[in-house]
C-alpha cells in the first residue's frame, strides 16, 4: 500500500518536489506558512491543510523541506504543530523525514525528541537544486533506520534519481554538509583562477575553455560557465544557503576537532558576498567577493 | 620544412614529451644533466649532445622542461649554456620554447635577455601530467608572438592535443599557475569533505560514491578516486611540485595585489604535505596534512 | 544597605571572586554542582544551598559564574533553578548578573526571558583570569540599565579593580568576546614569531629578550614568558576556555557579518591545541599547534 | 681609533640616523640616489659623495639602509657601485652592514658574493621606526661575526639603545622579519577586535579604554591609540613596508617549512591596506581593510 504524506515546505525546492510525488500518484497533504504557495499544487491533487497538525493526522509520513532549525522546531513543536498535541497530529509510528538542511546535531537531538513520542526520524538531505528538483533527478542523502529507509525509498525515487543511505539518523545531514564543502571549494577556487588570471592579463573566455576543455570539467562548471561569461549570477544555488552550509560545517569540525581550512575560508567568503548584497543571486557570486 | 628541435630536461614528462616528437618524424637533439637518461630516446633516434649549447646549435627552437628557474637559467647562461657564448648554441632567430613551469615574472624578464641576444621567448607550460603526456594528449598553453605560436603548432600537436595561445609571452605561465590553483583548491577540498564526513562517522567508500555520482565528477577526481580509496596516494602529480606553482600563484598575487585566499591556504597545506615528508606522493596526499 | 547577593559556580575563578565579597562584608549563598567546593567558602562565612532556587530566595542578586549557555540555563531554569518555579527563588525585581563568557546572543534572549518572570539581566563577563580573581584585580565588563549597573558597583567592585558599563545588556559579553581575540591573537603571532625564529636557526632566550625589551611588551607577554622559556604551559587561562571563546567570536561575526580572519585563524589553531590533548594547559600551548 | 664611515640610503630612517652617527663624532660620508636629500646632513657635517664608490673609498664601513634588494645590489655592484670595480670603492677588509630589511636567504647569499671580494657582511635591520630613529633608541638586531659586531657596537649605540647578536650573518633579518610577524598580528587583531566590537553596537573608545588598561597595554598599542580614535592614520610605519615584512615571512616559512597561519593571513590583509591605496598611510590602516 502506497504511503500517505503530509509535506511541509513549499518554496522553489518543496514545490517541485511535491510535484513529482503527485505525478508518481501518492496522496499528498501540504501545508505552508503561506498558503498561497499551494494553490498550483492543489489543482495538480494535493490536499491543503491549514496546520501542521491537519496535513499530517492519519498521514505515515510527514516531509520537511524548510529553511532552518527553528521552521522545523515551529512545524513539529509550534502551536499547530504536528507533533505538539497528544491525540492529534502525526499518529504513533509516523515517520518524519527531514530533507531539509540542518546541522546533523539538531537532526540527532530532534531524535531522541521523536522518540520519546513514538516517531522515527530520517533525515534525508538532497543532492541538486532548482533544476534537479523539478526533474526529479535529486540524489537523496538519507540517515536512518535501514528498514525504515527502504520503506520510503519509493517515495524518495519519485522526488529523486537515486538514494543514498549514508548511515544512521545524522548521517545524512553529516554527507550533506561535507559534500556542499566541496561544492563551495571548487566555486571559490574556480573564482579565484579567474580573478589571478584577469590581474595577470589573461581574458576570462580563454580561461573558461582551458578548464572546460580538461580534466577538471564536469557539470557544475558547465552549469556556471554562462554565468561567469556574462558576469550575472541568477540563482541556481543561491549564495546565502551556501553560507548557511559551510558555517555548519564549521560547527561540526569544531565540535569533531576535524580539520577544516576550506570551510573556514568558505565560510568567509560566502558570508561576505551576502554581506555584499548577493545573498540571493547564485553562489558563483563569490567571485564578487574576492 | 620541419622544424629542427633541441630538447632540454629529461624528466618524466620530458622524456615522454621526446618519444613523441621523434614518433612524428622530428629531428630531435636532446641534451640532460645526466645523461643516462638519454639511452632510450637516442635508440629511437635522438641525437645525444653533451652540452645545451652543443644541443642548440644549427636548431630552429630550443625546447625547455626543465624543474625552474635556476636550472633554466644554467642551461641558457650557464657553462655550456644555449645562448652564452657568442657565435654558438643557438643562432639568432632561434625560439625558445619554455615549458617548464615557472612564475610568468621570471619568463617575461627572460624575454628580454633573449631578445638582446636576437633569440624570442615562447612561454609554454602544460596542462596534464604523466599519462597525457605519454599519451600525447597535453594541453599547451601558449604565450608569445601569435605567428611564433602558430609556427610551433605542428610541433606542439606532436606532444599534446591542443594549443592554446593564451596571449603574449608570459600568458601561457599565468595560465598554468591559475589552473593550478584550481586544481590544487579541487583537491584539497576533495580531502577535507573526506575528513569532515570520516569524523561524523561517514564511509569513505559512500562518499566517493556520492561525489562521483553527482555533478562534480569528472576526470580528475575519478583518476584520484583508487588513492583515496586504498589510501596510498602513488605520484600521478607530486606533491612538491603543487607546493611550488601555488607558492608562484602567492607571489603573482603579491606582485598584482589579487585576491587569493584559496592560494593562501593551498600552499600552507601542500608545504605542510611536503614537510611530513609526502613531497613525492601525489598531490593527493594533502589528505594528510588535515 | 547591602546587597544579598547568591552565587552560583564554584570553579577556580568562582571561588576566588566569593572569598572578596566575603572579605568585603557582603551576605552571601553559594550553590554549586558538586557541594565539596563550597567548604572553604562555609568556613569563611557563607551560607550553602543545596539547590539555586533555595540560595537565591530573598536574596536580591543571583551572580552566575559558569561554563557556558547549558549551565546557565539548568541553575536557572532546570530542577531547583533559581527562577524555575513561581514563589520561590529569586524573587521579583530580582536581578541576574551573569559573569559567565557566553555568546551576547545567548544574554539577550536570557534578558528577555527573565524580564518575563520579573528580573533583570546584566550581563558582566570579566577581563582577567586565576591571579586577578584572587587579587582583587579583575575588569568588569557590564552591560545592562545604567541605574542598576551603578547599583551594583559596590559587589563589583569588590571582585575587581575596575567596572566598565560597557551598554545595554550584552554588550559586556560583545566586549569580552572582542577582547579576546586580540588576547588569542597576540599569543598566537607571539607563537609563530618563535616558530618562525627557530626555524630560521634563532634562539628563544634571545627572542623573548628582544620582544620584551621593545614596545610590544606588556604584562600579558611577561606572564607567558616562563612558560615559552620552559616549554611548560600550566595553566592561567586554559585552552579550551579561548577556544571556546574565539568560537563564539566567529558566531558573533557570522551574525552581523563582520570581517574575522584572526577569529577564523585562532578557532582553527586553538581547537587544534585541544585536540592535541592541551586543552587544560595555558593557551600559550598553541605554539605546539604550530 | 673611531670608525669612518660611508652610508647610503637617506629616507626618513636613514637620514635620521646618520644625524646621530655625526652628532656622536663619527665620520660619514653620504650618497643618495637623489643628491637633495643630504643638504641637511652635508650642513651638519657630512661629506657628500656622488656615487657609493666614492662614498666607501677608503672607509672601514658601508652602511646600507636601502628599500630592498634591488637598490642593495645597485649599490654594491652597479655603475658606481661600492665593490663594483677593483681598486676603487670599499678596500679589503671592509664591512658591510645591511640595516636594510630584506629576506635572510638574500643577506646569506650577498655574504658569500662579498666574501669573494674580501668584505664582511654584517646584517643588522632594526626594531623601531621614525621616532626612535630620530631620538637613537633604536634596537639593533644584528647577524655576524661576534668580533666584527663587538667592532660595531659603538657605531650602533649611536644611531641606538641596544645591540642584540642574534647569530651569524643572516641571523638578524631572520629576527626582524619574525619580530614584526608579531607587529603586524597585534595591531591587526587590535583592529579586528575594534570591528567586532562595533559590529556589535560597542563604542570605539569604550574598548580602547578596556584595552589600554589591562595586561595587553603595551607602547606600540598607546602609540596607535590616537589613530583609531581619530580614524586617520598618519604614517609611524607604513602599511606597504609591513606588507613586505610579512611577504618575507611568507617565503622564509615556505623555505623552512614553518607553520606561519598568522603571516599568510597578515600578507592578505596588509596587501589589501595597499590595494585600497593606503600603502602610505600606517600600517593600523589594517582597519580599512576589514
Amino acid at each position: 500500500m502506497s504511503l500517505r504524506i503530509a509535506f511541509a515546505g513549499l518554496g522553489i525546492m518543496g514545490t517541485a518536489m511535491v510535484k513529482n510525488l503527485l505525478a508518481a500518484g501518492f496522496d499528498v497533504a501540504v501545508t505552508n506558512r503561506t498558503a498561497d504557495k499551494a494553490g498550483p499544487l492543489v489543482a495538480a491533487g494535493a490536499a491543503f491543510a491549514a496546520t501542521p497538525a491537519e496535513a499530517a493526522a492519519g498521514r505515515d509520513v510527514l516531509v520537511l523541506m524548510l529553511t532552518g532549525p527553528e521552521a522545523c522546531d515551529a512545524v513539529l513543536f509550534g502551536p499547530g504543530g504536528a507533533v505538539a498535541g497528544p491525540g492529534q497530529g502525526l499518529g504513533p509510528g509516523g515517520v518524519v523525514v527531514n530533507m531539509s538542511t540542518v546541522p546533523a546535531s539538531y537532526n540527532t537531538a530532534l531524535a531522541a525528541r521523536l522518540a520519546a513520542r513514538g516517531a522515527t526520524l530520517v533525515d534525508a538531505p538532497v543532492s541538486g537544486s532548482k533544476k534537479p528538483a523539478e526533474e526529479g533527478t535529486l540524489v537523496i542523502l538519507a540517515g536512518g533506520p535501514q528498514e525504515v529507509v527502504e520503506r520510503l525509498t519509493p517515495m524518495f525515487l519519485a522526488m529523486g534519481k537515486k538514494v543514498v543511505r549514508c548511515g544512521e539518523t545524522g548521517a545524512g545531514s553529516v554527507m550533506k554538509v561535507s559534500v556542499n564543502v566541496l561544492l563551495g571549494t571548487m566555486l571559490a577556487g574556480f573564482a579565484e583562477m579567474l580573478r589571478l588570471g584577469e590581474a595577470g592579463g589573461l581574458d576570462r573566455r580563454t580561461m573558461l575553455d582551458v578548464v572546460l576543455a580538461g580534466p577538471m570539467a564536469n557539470d557544475l562548471l558547465r552549469m556556471k560557465e554562462p554565468l561567469f561569461e556574462n558576469d550575472a549570477y541568477p540563482a541556481q544555488f543561491p549564495a546565502k544557503h551556501m553560507a548557511k552550509d559551510v558555517k555548519f560545517a564549521v560547527d561540526a569540525a569544531y565540535e569533531t576537532g576535524a580539520a577544516a581550512p576550506c570551510a573556514h575560508m568558505l565560510v568567509q567568503l560566502y558570508r561576505r558576498t551576502v554581506a555584499l548584497g548577493l545573498g540571493d543571486d547564485d553562489f558563483a557570486a563569490v567571485i564578487r567577493a574576492l
